[in-house]
This record gives C-alpha cells, sequence and structure tokens, in this order.
C-alpha cells in the first residue's frame, strides 16, 4: 500500500478532530475553518521530465525497463518528504521538487550500476526509503534527480541466533522487518513513530531513535556493520560488535542521510522477543520535578524499556495520548503525565517495574495506574494522523527536536518554547507549544516540541521565522539540531554551525572522495559547493 | 615518577620470575637465560638533533624555552612504546626512532602553535600521552620528529554532577584521573592493563577498553565531547549524549591515534564511586563451556561488571591471576577459570550477583570462591611486570588481541593459537599460546592472546612471522585486528585490508584536510602517500 501523497499513512485511518478540539483551536488559537480546494493525485501535473533519453535507457539498462517510473503519479509520490510545510506545499498542488524518474534497483550491484548511470548522465540520486523524512531530507538543491526508491531491496538476508545478529536490506519496511524477525523468535525493538512507514536504510541514515530507546538503545546502537553503494564503489565495515581498529567508519555512515553513498545492508543487534509488555502512567506535580525523576531512572536505575514525561501544556492538552487527544480538558489536566514501559522477561520486567516503581515514587511521582500506559501505546503512531486532521481544519502543527545534557535541558526548554512562542505571537497566531522528554541517556536527554497554532495567510512562509527561532535557540541553549529527525535541508545551516567549519570540511573531504560529481543528495546535510 | 625506560613501570616494582616457573620455561620452552649486558639509559647515546636551531627556536617561543627538551634522557625515553620488539630493541640501544626533540605544551593554544611551528619547519608530530602503546603507535614514519608530550595538560577542567559529565584534560594519567573524580564522589571507570601509565588522550586515541567494561563500557562509550587540535585549527564537537545531527564526529576522532590532530580535551561520562566491590572465581570444564556462559551472561544479563575467562593452558598456568603466576601447577590446572566483579550499590551489587552465579552454575559453572577474584584484582596491572621478568629470564613473552561476533569466536580461537604454535614452532621455538575474553557485548567478544617461546637468536625477526600470521588467522576468520590495542604502524597494513581502499580513502581523505602536510604521526594508522 501506497501511503497518502499529500499527508500521513493509510488513506483509511485519517480521522477529523473530535469536537472538543475544534473548539478549543477555534477559542484558544482563532483558527477558522480553510475551504481550500481539495486536490487529488491525479489533479496534479509535475512539470515535464528533462532528462535526456539515453539518460533513461542507460537507468533501464541497470534496473531494468519496468523498475524506472516517469509517470505522474509515481513522481509525484517521490517529492519530498513529511514536514508540514512539505505538506502544506503538496496539498498546493507545489511539485517542484518533483524527481525526473523512480528507479528501483533489485540489489546492491544494481544500485552501483544506478549510480554510474547517473554520473554518466549527470543526474542527481536521492536515496528514497519509506519517504518519511521531516526535515526536507528528499529535496536536492538540484533540479535534474532521480529518487532511488529501495522498496524492492526487502529481505531478511541472514539471521544468526547464536550472535543475535540480522543482515536486513535497507527498503524493507519497519513492521516487515519485525515480523520477519518475530517469525524466528527475535524483535529489533525499534519504534519510532514513523514505524508503520519507515524503512532499515532510513533508519540507519537518518539515525532514528524510537520510543523504546530507554531499553532497547537508538538505532545507530543497534547497527553492527553496513554495506554502502557509493559512485566510487562500496564500503563494508563491522567485523565485531567494538574494535580499536581506527575510526568507527560505521559511525561515519550513520547519519549520511544518503550524501554519502546508498546503504545497501545493515547488520544489527536483535532481542528476544519480549514475554510482557507493559505501560503504565506516572503523574509529577511539574515538569521539572518529572524530569527529575526520569534523570534518577536513567543515571541510576534501573531502566524502564520506555521512559516518556509530557509538560503540562501537553499533558493539558491530552497529547501525551494522540487518540485520546481533548480527553482530559474537562479534568482541567493535573501536572505532567509521565509513561513508564517495561518490556522482556516476566521476572526481569517485574523486578524492573517494582523498583523504578519505588524511585518515582520517591520523586514525588504518582501512579497512574495502566489505562495511560494502554493510551499512550495504542496511539504512539497516531500523531501524524492528528496533524492532517488539525491542517484539514485550518490549524498550524509541526514539530521539532533537539537534545542536550542535563544540565542544559531546563534552559534549552525555556528557550525553545519562548522563542516560538514570541515569534509566532508577533506575527499574529500565538500558538500551543507542547513538549515532551522522550528519550533519556545517563548524561541527557531529549526534549520534543509540538507547535499549534492559526496558519498564516502563506502558512508555510508564516512557519519559517518562528522555526528559525528555535533552531537559533537551539544553539544558544546549548542543543544539538536534532536528536533524531536528522539534517535534511531544513537543519543544514544550524548543523554546519554546529558541527563547526574543520568538522564540516572534514565532512566535506569525505564526500568529495565517495561521491566526486556531487550527485548524491546534494544539499542535504553538507552545503553543495 | 617516569616509568622504566626499557620496560613497565615502576623499576621498584620489578620482581623475578618464581622458580617453578623458570623450570616450566627450561623444561616445556626450552628457554635458556641470556647474558645480554645490562644497558643503562644513560649508555643510550641517540643520534645527534639535526632540526634546524630556527625549528627549536619556534617551539620553544611556542611553550617556552623550558618545555623543549632536547637532552639524551628525554629523547630516549619518548622513543616508542612498550610492544615487546619495543623493548627489546631499546634493550639493545637501538633508538634509531629517537624524536629531535620532547615539547610540553600547557594547552589547546600551545598545541596549536607548536602544530604551527612543526609545519613550517617540516618537523613531524607525535602526540605522546603514557608513552604506553603497544602496536608501534609511537613509531612514525618520518625520521625528523618531535615527541609532542601532553602531561603538562593533565587538569580536570569541569565536573557537572546533574549531568554526570566531567572534562578533562589529554595528558591526565588515569590514577590521578580517578584520584581527582574520588574527591567529588565519582568514579570513570576505565581500568585497562595500562591504567597506572595511561592517560585520558591516550584513551581516547587508541579507543582503550577497561577490564571492568561489561559494567561501564568501553572509553569510546565514555567520551560525550572531543576537542580536536589540527594544523588546520580546532575540532569541537559534541552537545548531547545523542544526537542526529550527521556522521558522529566523536567517532572519527576517537581512534584517529593522532594521525587527524591531536585530542586536548575529552568529556567523559562519570558515575557514583561504587559502594561495593566484589570479585570472584568460577570453573568451567572447558573454554567452549565458559565461552557459552559469559555470552548467556551478556545477552540475557544480569551484566557483571568485570567478566573474563582463561582457556584451559591460561588457567593451567596460573596466568589468570598474574601475581600468582605458576601457583596453580602443583593443582594440575582444572578446567578454565573466569572472574565475575560487581560494582555498584550494595542493593544492585547483591541482585546481579545471585542472579548471575545461578546463571554461571545453570551453564556448568563451579564457584570457586572470592580467592581468585582477589588475587585477580590484586594482579590485574602486574602482567607487564611478569613480561619483563620473562625477557629477563631470556624468554620472549607477547600478547595481541581481537575481536569478533560470538558465532565466530570458536574457529577464531583455534586459527589465531594454530597460526601462532605452528609458526614458532616451525621455527624451533614451540610457544605456549594462553588466551582470554576479557570483554564481552550482546554480539561477540573479544579474545585476548598471550605467547611465550623461547628466544630467537634474534628475537624481534623470529616474531615477526608469527605475528604476522596471527594478523592473517584473525582476517581469514572474521576477526578485527585490533579490539583496544589500536593499530598503530604494526596492524596498520592488515588495518587496511579491514577497512578496504575505499573506506581506507576516505580517512585518507580526512586526514588531507586536517594535516595537509602529513605531520601528524605519519605511516600510523594510514599509510603514507
Amino acid at each position: 500500500m501506497d501511503m497518502l501523497w499529500n499527508g500521513w499513512g493509510d488513506p483509511a485511518k485519517a480521522a477529523p478532530l473530535p469536537e472538543t478540539v475544534t473548539g478549543l483551536l477555534h477559542d484558544l488559537l482563532g483558527v477558522k475553518p480553510r475551504s481550500t480546494p481539495v486536490l487529488g493525485l491525479e489533479d496534479v501535473r509535475p512539470p515535464a521530465v528533462t532528462a535526456a533519453p539515453a539518460a533513461l535507457r542507460a537507468l533501464a539498462a541497470a534496473v531494468g525497463d519496468e523498475h524506472v517510473r516517469t509517470d505522474a503519479q509515481s513522481r509525484v509520490r517521490h517529492t519530498r518528504g513529511k514536514s508540514t510545510p512539505d505538506l502544506l506545499r503538496l496539498r498546493a498542488g507545489d511539485v517542484s521538487d518533483v524527481p525526473q524518474a523512480v528507479v528501483l534497483p533489485a540489489g546492491h550491484d544494481e544500485v552501483l550500476d544506478v549510480l554510474r548511470a547517473c554520473a554518466a548522465h549527470g543526474l542527481a540520486v536521492v536515496p528514497f526509503g519509506g519517504g518519511t523524512s521531516v526535515v526536507g531530507g528528499l529535496a536536492p538543491q538540484r533540479s535534474a534527480f532521480v529518487a532511488l526508491d529501495l522498496r524492492r531491496m526487502n529481505g531478511l538476508l541472514d539471521l544468526d541466533p547464536v550472535s543475535r545478529t540480522a543482515v536486513l536490506q535497507p527498503g524493507l519496511r519497519a513492521p516487515e522487518a519485525e515480523a520477519l524477525l518475530a517469525a524466528e523468535g527475535f524483535t529489533l525493538g525499534h519504534f519510532p513513530q514513523s514505524f508503520e512507514w519507515a524503512t532499515i536504510g532510513g533508519y540507519a541514515a537518518a539515525r532514528s531513535s524510537g520510543q523504546a530507546s530507554a531499553g532497547y538503545g537508538r538505532f545507530d546502537e543497534m547497527v553492527l556493520a553496513l554495506t554502502l553503494a557509493t559512485p566510487e564503489g562500496t564500503i563494508e565495515t563491522g567485523r565485531a560488535p567494538r574494535s580499536a581498529a581506527g575510526p568507527d567508519l560505521r559511525q561515519l555512515i550513520l547519519g549520511s542521510e544518503g550524501a554519502f553513498g546508498v546503504i545497501t545492508s545493515v547488520t544489527v543487534r536483535i532481542r528476544p522477543l519480549p514475554e510482557v509488555r507493559v505501560y503504565e502512567g506516572w503523574r509529577f506535580g511539574s515538569f521539572e520535578e518529572g524530569t527529575a525523576a526520569l534523570r534518577r531512572l536513567a543515571q541510576d536505575g534501573p531502566r524502564p524499556t520506555v521512559l516518556r514525561l509530557s509538560d503540562e501544556t501537553e499533558t493539558f492538552i491530552g497529547l501525551a495520548q494522540p487518540d485520546a487527544i481533548g480527553a482530559d480538558l474537562a479534568s482541567g489536566g493535573a501536572g505532567c503525565l509521565a509513561i513508564a514501559g517495561y518490556e522482556g522477561t516476566a521476572e526481569d520486567t517485574a523486578y524492573r517495574r517494582e523498583r523504578a516503581a519505588a524511585v518515582l515514587a520517591d520523586c514525588g511521582g504518582t501512579p497512574a495506574g495502566a489505562e495511560p500506559g494502554e493510551r499512550w501505546a495504542h496511539g504512539r503512531y497516531s500523531a501524524p494522523y492528528l496533524r492532517d486532521a488539525l491542517l484539514d481544519a485550518g490549524a498550524f502543527a509541526e514539530t521539532l527536536e533537539t537534545a542536550a545534557f542535563w544540565s542544559r535541558i531546563p534552559d534549552l526548554y525555556t528557550a525553545v518554547r519562548t522563542a516560538l512562542t514570541d515569534t509566532l505571537t508577533r506575527a499574529g497566531t500565538p500558538p500551543l507549544v507542547m513538549c515532551h522528554i522522550s528519550h533519556v541517556y545517563e548524561n541527557g536527554a531529549s526534549l520534543y516540541f509540538t507547535v499549534v497554532s492559526a496558519q498564516g495567510e502563506d502558512p508555510v512562509a508564516h512557519w519559517t521565522p518562528a522555526k528559525h527561532a528555535a533552531n537559533e535557540a537551539v544553539l544558544a541553549a546549548g542543543g544539538t539540531i536534532s536528536h533524531h529527525h536528522g539534517v535534511g535541508t531544513d537543519h543544514r545551516d544550524w548543523y554546519v554551525r554546529e558541527a563547526g567549519p574543520l568538522g564540516v570540511s572534514a565532512l566535506r573531504a569525505v564526500k568529495r572522495r565517495l561521491d566526486p560529481d556531487g550527485l548524491l543528495n546534494p544539499g542535504v546535510l553538507l552545503p553543495t559547493d
């Protein structure tokens, strides 16, 4: 099934907002219904293909005629990713970032052939997995490019139950990967919000982090070996879990966002399927109090598998459990909701749950029972659907995220909230800014912000200054420009400042060596020359 | 205190071998006492300094006259590292790898000044921490070089008890780092065999792994931020524990072995000092059985803080507890000795110890009580002293190590043992080859080999083919060329094969960008042009 072309997910799952929420949007934020004409995919007319017939023939020679698609619908479906600006522009019929063609290789050697064909014909290449980038990672700064769709490379190539490793192809979607592993009794344990559509290659290229990262780690911690196809050949890396043989090339490829090459296989750590999965709610009097509790568990343990905390606003609105948005409004909200989840053997989860409960209570938490945890688990992939409904209702909704060391978290939280609130208020659309911590480490945590406001006249242009102000606030307060969404084109200018001129220059030296013609995702991650 | 110039550690701690061992060496391996004249440091005459006076003046301008040393003893003390070939050549008075001068900068800016001075005068630079490299990491392929000794940069610059982070200077020796942290109630938890002499910068540059890695992780997992001084300027990286902002530059600097720049500060994760430290012994019928037990604890937990297993030979010789070598000979040995250690709070260590004991027993282990654990803890830094005593007694002794995924461990073990045994036996000096697992991961483990034999006529030349055969065996059996010693010059040619031509080429592109004149540790890690 293809994803909704100008929104998120399965079109059958789209649902309008509850009336409580539309009322709130109107009363609190001044959101007015917009009567924009609904554009169908068949109504969108992308600009004509300008690639030379010889280029298309070379691509067809690499992957077979039927795997080079130049029809309008295929091209539009590979236009940009799933950020709110991406969707708003698609909804407005703007497909200026459309690829010339969609090319579907069947394996590593075909990827190399496609790269050679593109080099010979001056076409740029955008590796395309689930298409879920929310940072402009699929919008290169070059007009003539092909989308390299990895969906045919979707196998489980090997599973080693002794080492607990699996070799996965990059186009494998996460639910299918989990199904293939589950058949052997294993799980990857990686469940980001994009889970239902994301791919293994995308996880690796963008350094994804899943909702169970407290227990299973981030994706970059799960990767043991990688194969990268580049215009200059192949890199294979990873012969041991850890090594002292030089810099870690895996960590140079992870997060390279298609700018260094196309990831064609990923060897991951797998774990036995958990016997038990239990998620429960806790309430804290304030975000500060809850943050201290999360920090204590992250530092001293025992570590839950899932650990997250919504701030007062997110708790009040009910976004902590997206399927139940608005449900808490009647109760007037009550402090901050945390979710603690435990997955594993019956014995281990029971031990950790009991000990963690004692810590959470000692930190001022009040148990809120299983219901909030179950609601969260049920709605854990729903937020992007909710965004579509908000956009449909005439609201603007977007998310952004960062991370920092613990001692910087309070200032970072205030700085980003203030930047978003001030900028949008000055622009005449005072926002709701909600936040949660969803990834914890011994030394720090992530902050994930959701912004909802009325739409400006030109909603993308209206949002841009607020996003830039948030980026500035992140850097000024000592955060990283992205904890798990990545750099793409949207964060690039701030990333360059974060990495510093010499750091960026070192990465550009790597790119020039692997991609001397600058074919791969030009302008994504690193500036073009 | 300076380390013994042609051996290991504190000269006062040197001790001859017990008679049981000298007897065994003679009877089993044909080791004969060698009557080589003992060369004193004052007897060694390094070649004259050839660096231009202007170069030395430029260095003095950078760091001050008194911090540029050209006396013979300072230069000899900075000649090579502590591999057995290094020591044998020093003992023979061979100081052909001597630096022109030893330069001691006081901080980051002075390091930059030194690099500029060296660039201006065509001198290569070898960053020098504890001088404990055992892979030729201090022996560049260029005759005119200076040793950049970091001992004056030995401070604790910052400690953040909320984030549990500390900023350490690179020349800080490990025991002093632990003392500074302990004064604030914290520990780094990094205890490699070189602990008493190694430095923080060396840990980072060489991707060190400590004996408590099962509990505290490897050094590269402890590093949160780094500052690197290069001939082209400074890189600062690390604003959060984890980030999706591009490739992880920290992991590009870690393991770069001085070839990309000089690490001038390291921000590390710290942990509260443990309330309890307890180490105990377990016996297994075979290395295979013990390996399976270690794997189960590494994969399913609970994870001890220290977890190691000696093979039958190492157990028989008693090298599992270096302070007690030979003590087990009377008992005839008994299978394989494992050490399991627990550090942490009283409650946590009690829980882990009890559960781990049940797992070890379930895997066939027999408890051997506290005595082997205490002996191991007492002798944990003694093995290099033992090597000196073996060399003094006319034996040859060296170590090498690798790592791989669990399913490859049995073949890797056999392949390396066979390569060493066959090569040295063919050369007329049948060896004892001992092995232990000392670092475990969910997906694999390290193998650490100790070789003892009679010395050949030219002991370095005699050893070289065996070492090369072991390297070939490591690569052929799917291991990494080093788990924690690093690449240096000794492993470089095999590292190049492990990383592959394109991977190496990408790293050389980084080096060229940061060190365009190839001043930094030429020939270490990466081949020179």
